[in-house]
């Protein structure tokens, strides 16, 4: 288990709808390449037996480069991958829960979409928040209404771990979301649907860097 | 957690969709009132937490009635519920994965379509088996063609643990399903379609005695 804090600049989230040539785990050594530093197992659908395999795929690439694979909802999959963390929305398992089963040593990232789920998932433990839907995004099916930056910027100051937004975010956007004080930005589309993926990943992770530098 | 083998003749699943002046709870309850010997928390949709609190509430039903809640799919619902077993679908967690994460002695069911899958879940563990689609059922969305009392009566001869028949079970067909040395039948519509669940459970529970009497 990575013992230093992630760096959460562009964190990954897995989606299977990749493009022609692309396969999930083309994509995460690529971005992986590019500088992602955290990667996020995000299947709903599908056989069970087929995201395990695929979470301990993905274990051979993040371990190896020493940044988290982290869970999104299931925590027993968590749990049977021994996955450095988990994410839970606030529809899965609440935060207070999944902590009992993970322990305290284990990444817990939390879906807020206000200053109310903000607070709450402070409170139950969250290591990082994931914060969103930003923009609006076509990547999940499930999002409410975007947030918008104000909101994200007041999530931001609301917290003392870090925050990555997430949903809608492009590389036109992301100066915006850094300058809220983000900690980074998590991207599905922007780097699945890149036809190169390493490189969108690093122009993204150049783009944070440089934004930062100016603040 | 109950020591003595769990009387599967009647097995309750959990079904959201109740008549008017029901509810899950209350109709998990006049089902153990109608002799009930097993019951599987089964929610596929809704937040997490409502399973959670319905599984509790469950709980405080099965306990002092001294039989199993069984959780569907989610392990890591049971090991917070600290449910007396898991019941896992080809599509859930593999069934030896999902015994890794329970232990030795909570109860592992797994539901097969036919013989091949019969045995993998005989070498991975099961304590029993829930054997269907029987006879088409309407309860379930993801069901496979029916299959047949001739195929439940070879997997229940294949099988040393306790074989469950699910899948369009009435009243009527009931005997039947008996007749081919199953341990019992898992109802869905058949107890919380019923008006009076309690009664439509005894019913099946005495015709379930009577047939077992006659061969």
């Amino acid at each position: 288990m990575p013992s230093a804090l992630p760096d959460y600049s562009v964190y990954l989230v897995s989606d299977r709808r990749t493009l022609p040539g692309h396969t999930v785990l083309s994509v995460a050594q690529a971005a992986i390449r590019g500088g992602a530093g955290a990667v996020q197992l995000r299947e709903k659908a599908g056989p069970l037996r087929d995201v395990l395999a695929l979470g301990r795929a993905l274990l051979t690439l993040t371990r190896p480069a020493g940044i988290p694979l982290i869970v999104n909802d299931r925590v027993d999959v968590a749990l049977l991958l021994g996955a450095e963390g988990v994410h839970v929305g606030q529809a899965d398992l609440p935060a207070a829960e999944a902590r009992k089963l993970i322990g305290p040593d284990r990444i817990l990232g939390v879906s807020v979409t206000n200053l109310e789920e903000t607070e709450a998932a402070l409170r139950d433990g969250a290591d990082y928040l994931g914060a969103g839907d930003i923009f609006g995004t076509r990547s999940k099916d499930d999002a409410c209404p975007p947030m918008g930056l104000d909101l994200l910027r007041r999530i931001v100051r609301a917290s003392p771990v870090p925050v990555v937004a997430i949903g809608g975010i492009t590389a036109q956007n992301t100066p915006a979301v850094i300058r809220t004080g983000a900690a980074g930005v998590a991207v599905i589309s922007a780097v699945f649907g890149a036809p190169h993926p390493e490189a969108a990943t690093r122009a993204l992770k150049t783009l944070i860097e440089h934004t930062r530098q100016s603040l």
